[in-house]
């Protein structure tokens, strides 16, 4: 074994993995390495040795990566999350001392983590959950991290994590990572962080899709409004890749490639525990709920080019030049306000899990480390992170002033688009979904009075008035 | 104890256990009632003494019960589901024979309803879980009942189940109860229907608020058209019962009920089971999920009131006469087209749920018995039914070519409907999460191929293309 003793240690050398221990590696931190195959750990020494960083070490067993690490020794597991998770814990705990750490930097589902935490508990070995966004690129050259846990473990931990993550230019910036809270947490923030990012994606796609059919928009064109939209309040990292995808060829003959590639979307799961646990905790989040459900059509392919010969669309003429320019001015502030009303839906899911499990979430900060480094990276979030810094205790997102106003300025431009698809026949699930949320959270006086009705009419469940207080009972008229 | 050997046990006698013991009598079955208190079973013997009912026995003890039934035993319980079911089950248990049978009619979640038939299984005491819908009324005078588990047992019981429950008449009619199918399978279907009962009341409920606030129809004639409408297509009890609320007057002043009762609706449970059995399997059910998202909304009344003077609405003008007349027509294609579409989504819940968990349940019978009886009873049950008759593959029922040319009629107006209503700010969670539905399983070409670009573009998820097979991963543009 190696006598020098290493800062990190990283365990699995999988994509993400191999990259964070470059990134590591790079910020001038020693990392031993282990996979549970040996030829990873051979062409990671290979890779880390071409790109000039010496102070790396492969371990091959558990037992001598635990020996070449500094105590209190801090592992990295970057293993698949479920099962080789528990079983890469299983072999280290044998090996590893009070004070010693484990970070599952996976897309673990957080009630994994919190189980695992409890079971190290009297072990004395910490144990964090570690939210890691950004793919590939982000994990080498800056990602986005969300630590859960023990504070204590994560303070040992922050002098490598605020080197490796994402920094954010400027005078309110700085390093992509901040503690989370306790517990699964920090897991639980990624998860939802990833509930957004579908929310996002399903949002550009509908615009996309309303601005080809409905307006006819070439994909030239449509490279170009992305281009034009990054430059202002919808810059982000998904709408410059929407601009470079347009602008894409087809590697395998004429056109873009977005037109040879198949309409159905995958997914890995953190987007259904999003709504699981939205549904659990009572907190309605339609646009990512949405978004869920259209990956999951869009799947049934076969399904649906038989259905589209059975079931009808309307049949509409294509619109004229003045109404396509008017019509990219409105899907802009559509897609503006329905984005805005998806983060108001995924920071309140925050808030309620932050009360409901004791975490004390810093919202405000989220939305900071969310600004770069990872998919949903965008010059929005500091607009949040702004409203929250106004208010800490802000209820709902939309309720800030500045966001109220901008919603209000475009909600003109966001109903004619909506209503401009529902005639043409172009879904809009998560923009629909989106403005329905806002119809709804604004009305002082809903129909719910009706549904409340019924129900004392057929189970005698009562009701409540909304001139006295009380609980009653009618009988109705026959 | 008694020497006469009773034909039916009951456990439990709130509304609804009692109201199904009287029925059974009425029917001539006799029955041994209990309950955990004494006065309840007091009360029951004197009002079934008063209704002219002597074939009955309060059985103080669960021993008394036991001793005074037929063999083999058929002891319903109607008790609060959850712990007291497993409470009654554990006194009961070691009192019974292989042969006899628990049947739970209580609103049960079908995981604890197989984990209990599967605990019973050495003893040879069968249990079913059975569905019971339509409230008192319904109990007393034919509800719509929903058995489950072993078959053997379900054919016992079937005498006894088949006279007490409503009776649909005319040439197609027959009792509302079939066998549904094995396991928690009874449960699990009457959850679906409660779920689809959410999904039919905001649909009525977003309707009753584009008339009123759109069309500025008065509660007069709110009930007017309601009752029109249940002369047709839309005829059904949810839409009788409106009616008849919209004619109630305010028992405490001038004017309608109605306009005094709170608009914040509660629920029980079972919507929410019901979303969270779809999302695990994979089934969009989005007019089901606004429902309950809508009453969760409902339920934040102080947050609506602050929210109302924060977030603005659009200002726009009342409809004249003539464009009254059509909204109500068109509301009323609306409904329609949307409802179907909550079924469609409903039923294939129930299709994936059956295949996946091997219930090989019946739809057409299910839809059949969901004519008389509960809630949701409605005409538009038999056109359900029918359909499957026609196609018992049937793998959405929008694809039935009745429905689909129903749909394909309505959906102009269904079209202008959505877009009035964001104009004018009406929420429709509901009906514009219909819409979408219908309007993306309807789509060859949706635009997922957008997202699986940017999927394979920032983190190497692949994509596959439509004109040849395989699984590609491209260098997109810079």
């Amino acid at each position: 074994m190696s006598e020098t003793q290493y800062d990190v240690g990283l365990v699995g050398l999988a994509v993400m993995g191999e990259n964070l221990a470059l990134n590591m590696l790079e910020k001038g931190f020693s990392v031993a390495v282990h996979n549970r195959t040996s030829d990873r750990i051979d062409a990671f020494l290979q890779r880390a040795g071409r790109e000039g960083f010496p102070r790396t070490y492969g371990a091959r067993t558990a037992e001598d990566l635990v020996r070449s690490l500094r105590r209190p020794r801090r592992i990295l597991l970057m293993v698949k999350a479920g099962q080789p998770v528990d079983d890469t814990i299983d072999r280290l705990r044998p090996l590893l001392e009070p004070g010693d750490m484990i970070v599952d930097g996976g897309n673990e589902h957080f009630t994994h983590t919190e189980r695992r935490a409890r079971a190290l508990e009297s072990s004395g070995i910490h144990y964090l959950g570690m939210g890691v966004s950004g793919g590939e690129e982000g994990a080498r050259n800056g990602p986005s991290l969300m630590p859960g846990g023990p504070r204590a473990a994560y303070d040992l931990l922050a002098p490598v994590l605020t080197r490796i993550a994402a920094q954010v230019e400027g005078p309110d910036g700085g390093p992509c990572v901040t503690y989370i809270g306790p517990g699964g947490a920090g897991h639980y923030v990624k998860m939802v962080h990833n509930g957004i990012e579908y929310g996002d994606m399903q949002l550009i796609a509908e615009s996309y899709d309303v601005l080809r059919r409905v307006g006819g928009l070439s994909n030239a064109e449509l490279a170009e409004v992305f281009s034009d939209w990054n430059q202002g309040e919808l810059q982000s990292f998904l709408i410059e890749i929407t601009a470079r995808i347009f602008r894409t060829p087809d590697p395998q003959g004429a056109g873009e490639l977005i037109d040879k590639v198949l309409d159905a979307s995958g997914m890995k799961g953190t987007g259904k525990w999003t709504v699981q646990d939205a549904i659990e905790l009572g907190v309605p989040i339609p646009v990512i709920a949405s978004a869920v459900d259209a990956r999951i059509l869009s799947s049934q392919k076969a399904e649906r080019v038989a259905q589209s010969a059975l079931l009808q669309g309307p049949t509409t003429a294509p619109l004229g030049p003045t109404e396509r320019a008017q019509l990219v001015q409105d899907v802009r502030a559509a897609l503006y306000a329905s984005k805005a009303c998806s983060y108001a839906q995924g920071l309140s899911l925050l808030q309620v899990a932050s009360t409901t499990r004791g975490w004390n979430l810093p919202l405000g900060d989220i939305a900071a480390i969310w600004r770069g480094g990872c998919i949903i990276r965008a010059q929005f979030l500091a607009r949040i992170k702004a409203a929250f810094d106004r208010d800490s205790q802000l209820r709902n997102l939309l309720c800030d002033p500045g966001f109220a106003r901008e919603l209000a300025d475009r909600q003109t431009a966001w109903r004619r688009v909506i209503g401009q698809c529902a005639a043409h026949g172009v879904p809009t699930l998560a923009m629909s979904g989106a403005l329905s949320y806002y119809d709804t959270i604004r009305q002082s006086r809903l129909p719910a009075n009706l549904i409340q009705s019924q129900r004392d009419l057929f189970g005698a469940h009562t009701y409540q008035r909304i001139d006295q207080p009380g609980t009653f009972h009618s009988e109705w008229a026959k």
